[in-house]
């Protein structure tokens, strides 16, 4: 059994987006037998925690508009399947189908809270309440997602003390953990550090908190090393980077859950995940959605030919 | 003036090796034209150490054989140029037309020493002893690269130890500085920074070594952080990311230069070099190679109708 690093936690969570965050973002249309065989496919890879799908309107998120066709379908996996939820009628059809964990969606910033939802920062965060509320009376899970936590197109780099204003406004509505994104993929690691010291000396203590990076400017990876000697234990990536086309110029995918877990097996931090179902997965996946995964990781294994020992 | 995060160098030298290690592993021939202009806008965009080429043999590597043509084309550049020479033939090539700065190609690894130079690892470190006595006598410095310190194409994870041994020959042979290199990418954070701790212990001192890192499990950013914070401050990258076709399966790409920059930027630690300037140079070259950089980060800025804001 390998011993992890100093100072780094001895088990991660990884928190799978591939199915929700990934998905909602590639511009082919996949097919919910796909996307449910997608789901089955990382359970068995041994991913316990698998966004499934996304309560939002159809008319805002037209790739996630199968939610009531698909949930059914995996809600049977042996996994923790938070689903997304944008109001409360979102939590109203989770609820119908039994979901058990749900995710809502603030931003760190009035630009964004205004592009993504036209509302002000405190009115979406108004919003949010009695969904939290009404989440938690049903004995439900809820994560609370900040985006823009590092920068936001519109404003610029983001003041860290305003991130731990929206974090501590959804904790104290009952969210039992957040979600730090850097949606656009700027931040570097001292960053990260400054906003996770921030938010411990806060009172948000570093249990609650996940990170959610992009890999947009290739600093995904960089940004999870360093988040983790800050003690943080759930980390969000999606299955072969799936999120923002990989060859558009402007790519925004996620980190992609393979060279997450690489480097988590080099610094002997348990996951419980089989590198190679997963990256098998993403292969799978990939010929489904018609081009490469943009996952190095995936490249390199997914190559048979591949002379590498395993590490 | 940015501060740099608390226990980061406050500047680091950018050891640029697109030039040479880039090149040499493209499939696309480039005339001398096109790399002597490649190094003269490296330049321009700030970088001060750029590797030109390599006085190996022709026969081995082709991509390179223009090494007497291009050097003196780069020479009157206010910029250091070494150049990598693989035997006292090659130093004879390099010292004839006035480069003042050279580097040898050991390996950590016996395997590696048999596969790349037919030689066991005493015998190649033997082979390289006058190299580095001559060119020490001429004044010159000189770089000790170090290739497969982590991991081994046939032997798997190196230990620590072996790649001390050869570093401490190497250093009292007569080197300069050393580059500890991840030749097939499967390193982590945690042997990063494991080897550096070892090799401080052990009387090889840290300001004599640089990092060298390739992307192939899309490591090389986050081993790049750690070895920063074990007080690194001389990183190998490649402009673009040049170096194995990231289209490929086994892609085998070294860090991108750009990607680099911007964490170093984001981290307050000084590199001197045009981020935008760079960028264009590696768009350029991408048009030359006739495909789009690797890099995240060129893929991003090199997108004119980006929104984000400059961070």
């Amino acid at each position: 059994m390998p011993v992890p690093a100093a100072g780094l936690p001895a088990r991660v969570r990884i928190y799978e987006v591939g199915a929700r965050d990934g998905l909602q973002n590639e511009k082919t249309t996949v097919p919910t037998e796909v996307k449910a065989e997608f789901v089955h496919r990382l359970a068995e890879a041994g991913l316990t925690t698998i966004e499934a799908t996304s309560f939002v309107h159809p008319k805002w998120v037209p790739q996630l508009a199968d939610a009531e066709e698909l949930f059914p379908r995996v809600a049977g996996l042996p996994v923790a399947l938070p689903v997304l939820v944008p109001n409360e009628r979102g939590l109203d059809r989770a609820l119908a189908l039994g979901a058990r964990r749900v995710a809502v969606f603030a931003s760190a910033t009035e630009s964004f809270a205004k592009a993504n939802l036209n509302r002000t920062l405190d009115e979406s965060l108004a919003m949010f309440a009695p969904v939290v509320r009404r989440a938690k009376d049903e004995g439900v899970l809820v994560r609370g997602y900040v985006s823009m936590c590092f920068g936001d197109p519109w404003e610029g780099p983001v003041p860290a003390a305003q991130v731990v204003r929206v974090c501590r406004a959804l904790r104290d509505m009952g969210c039992d953990e957040l979600s730090l994104g850097d949606t656009i993929g700027v931040a570097t690691p001292g960053q990260v550090r400054a906003l996770l010291s921030l938010l411990a000396a806060e009172g948000v203590p570093t249990e609650m908190v996940g990170v959610h990076f992009h890999d947009t400017y290739g600093q995904a990876l960089a940004n999870t090393y360093a988040a983790l000697e800050q003690g943080v234990t759930t980390v969000d990536a999606s299955a072969g980077g799936l999120g923002g086309c990989p060859y558009a110029k402007s790519a925004t995918g996620n980190l992609a859950t393979e060279d997450l877990v690489w480097m988590l097996r080099g610094l002997g931090i348990d996951t419980g995940i089989d590198l190679g179902r997963l990256v098998a997965t993403s292969v799978w996946m990939a010929d489904r959605l018609g081009r490469p995964s943009p996952s190095r990781t995936v490249r390199a294994l997914g190559n048979p030919t591949q002379p590498h020992k395993d590490q």
